[in-house]
């Protein structure tokens, strides 16, 4: 018997071919030899997901969502076959669970159903016959027994919250960067990978625009002290390990987020617009700019506040933003303003919290902006002098 | 609510693509329109099955038959969403099942499953929904909880059992060929489509080459009195009906075989040949030859009865068959014979009985041979002056 279970998700490109699936399979190998127990969670190989949906889409562009659960989750069971038929070939006892196999059951809400639990008697029961068991991403099965989707970024939540119910002391999330990174590394070259960052970093990376991780996956971890590790499956690399950890006391990252709208108005009408979009569940950032309030939703939310919009003058603009994630001043914000000006880039209107800076540009500075904030807070850390500095 | 459910199953070919989906869907609705409750049981869409087979064959020549069943039966669930898709965009509710969630129970033989029984209850309650019901033909799931599949014409085995567990009126196959032929139409292009045919003259048609419907489907038809309708889902066409019926008195048909292996020997020699044969489950048939007894076996069972046939002086010789199934009599059969040997065919053995004969011969002989024996037997229904008629 091993003392400890380790839970790893391979996403799509990832077990995107049978060359890959060997890849995947001597990874999981390795974990297993150093004494594990291993979970693997597969994601459908690239490209199966698409296809199945345009074969929905060839029947109807809006096919039922229980159906078209029925259908993609067809995806996951072909990867993880084929993954315990490699591991099988290579020696090792392996075992594959769709996600009623698996024991993951999920609300009625088709095609982006949410966990409510998991009986983990299966996965324990196969576990304790030695086997590797490699669990379908994505899906699970509704108590009226009907086959579900988790939608956006449902196999990470898969293994995450699996990686909790089983009491597993890491989960590692294998996708095709190697790590968590300091700020977008399309966008900022001189980003760089991060060792470690703590939950709550990691929370706001992702709340306010880094795509690595999924929110709730992260917010899932802290709340049960469960280690990520952000790791690539193309790269020897160690990755990046989030973890319960103190704060640095600085900025640990930048966040970019584009596609928001920025809607400015009188107070009153301000709040009756936060008002709506919490009765909706949406998600809404208050904003200052020099003379009003606002607020910021992302583009798709705006329809959904239409009513309110149409009855007040407002008025609306389309932003992105720059996020510094960590600790910050006004000061220095006040100072990295008078810097951004220099290249005629202005900051329309922020959101200052102990813990985050969101500041809001139009769409067509961002990646401007990016490069010299990552330069000032995150290459140098400190806002010392910053004139000096930029002669490039 | 509905009187009488009706179980119609489509081949592979029926929903190879969007556009055959749709061509079945509007069969389907027919047929609801008609006041039935249908149960519709769908393969994987053509070509599916044998892409999903390759993969796992780049994995493993000889891959683990557990987790080769949850791989093909993938196949299944994107055919059947797909269907209901189809008639829910046509205005029809309907919903897909797996075979674990149309309770389809098998036993842990893994490729080569048998049903041992279906709880009908999910089933039942989405038909008093108005539900159509579109099940995954081909697979179950095991006490134990693993998907299992249920081998060569597996899908027919899945609407004749559920058909039988369901109490419905009648279960229609469609296929690629309009009905039961009175001999292969690909060899003897004057075979007739029967109109009807009798329980036991099907499971003999069945059991001496005709491959339209599966044995044990036909013989567990007959047991619970289920008439089978054989339909074409490319032709309006009635088909054919398979129904507890008095056998016509003549000859209904002509069964072709090929792939046969004929070994004679001294009687003692046969004798434990047919003892190895039944140990080994294998199927096994005694002919007469005109000197010597001997079996026949059909060429891949050969290989198990090494043993024997090394320990013993044996002769063993490639054979086919034509048999006649219905009633037939030793002086017409004489007359045939003489009337092949016009044409140099020997019939080198033979098996009768009283509702049907098997005739062995050179594998070169069948076509020829069968083209005349249907001619005699089927198309002139009876063998009156043969060598008369016999003048071309």
């Amino acid at each position: 018997m091993t003392d400890s279970i380790i839970v790893q998700k391979f996403g799509g490109t990832s077990v995107g071919s049978i060359d890959r699936i060997r890849a995947v399979a001597e990874q999981v190998i390795k974990t297993k030899e150093h004494g594990h127990s291993v979970v693997v969670v597969v994601s459908a190989m690239s490209g199966e997901t698409n296809r199945l949906q345009v074969l929905a889409n060839q029947v109807d562009t809006l096919p039922s969502s229980r159906e078209l659960d029925v259908l993609l989750s067809a995806g996951e069971q072909v990867s993880m076959s084929l993954l315990a038929m490699t591991l099988q070939k290579l020696g090792h006892d392996a075992v594959s669970l769709t996600g009623w196999q698996a024991g993951i059951q999920t609300d009625e809400k088709h095609a982006q159903a949410r966990i409510i639990g998991i009986n983990t008697d299966a996965i324990n029961q196969q576990l304790q016959l030695g086997k590797i068991v490699i669990v379908a991403g994505f899906q699970g099965i509704t108590e009226q027994g009907n086959i579900s989707t988790l939608g956006r970024g449902g196999s990470d939540t898969t293994a995450v919250t699996l990686a909790g119910y089983l009491g597993a002391k890491e989960c590692q999330i294998y996708t095709d960067v190697d790590g968590v990174y300091s700020c977008d590394p399309r966008v900022v070259t001189a980003a760089r990978k991060l060792d470690t960052i703590g939950f709550q970093d990691m929370i706001d990376m992702a709340k306010y625009g880094a795509k690595v991780l999924h929110l709730p996956c992260v917010e899932f971890a802290e709340q049960h002290n469960l280690p990520i590790r952000v790791l690539s499956s193309f790269s020897p690399l160690q990755g990046t390990l989030v973890k319960a950890q103190e704060s640095s006391g600085g900025v640990v990252g930048v966040a970019l987020r584009r596609n928001l709208m920025q809607i400015t108005s009188n107070n009153e009408t301000i709040d009756k617009l936060v008002a709506q979009c919490n009765e909706q569940e949406l998600e809404v950032f208050r904003v200052l700019s020099k003379d009003q309030s606002g607020v910021v939703v992302s583009q798709v939310d705006l329809a959904k506040l239409m009513q309110v919009i149409h009855e007040e003058a407002v008025h609306i603009d389309d932003v992105c933003s720059v996020s510094l994630i960590g600790r910050s001043n006004l000061s220095s914000i006040q100072a990295l303003e008078a810097l951004l000006a220099e290249d005629d880039i202005e900051i329309v209107s922020h959101s200052l919290c102990e813990r985050h800076t969101m500041m809001l540009l139009a769409p067509e500075y961002l990646d401007k902006a990016a490069n010299i904030i990552h330069d000032v807070y995150v290459d140098q850390n400190e806002l010392l002098s910053v004139s000096k500095r930029r002669v490039s």
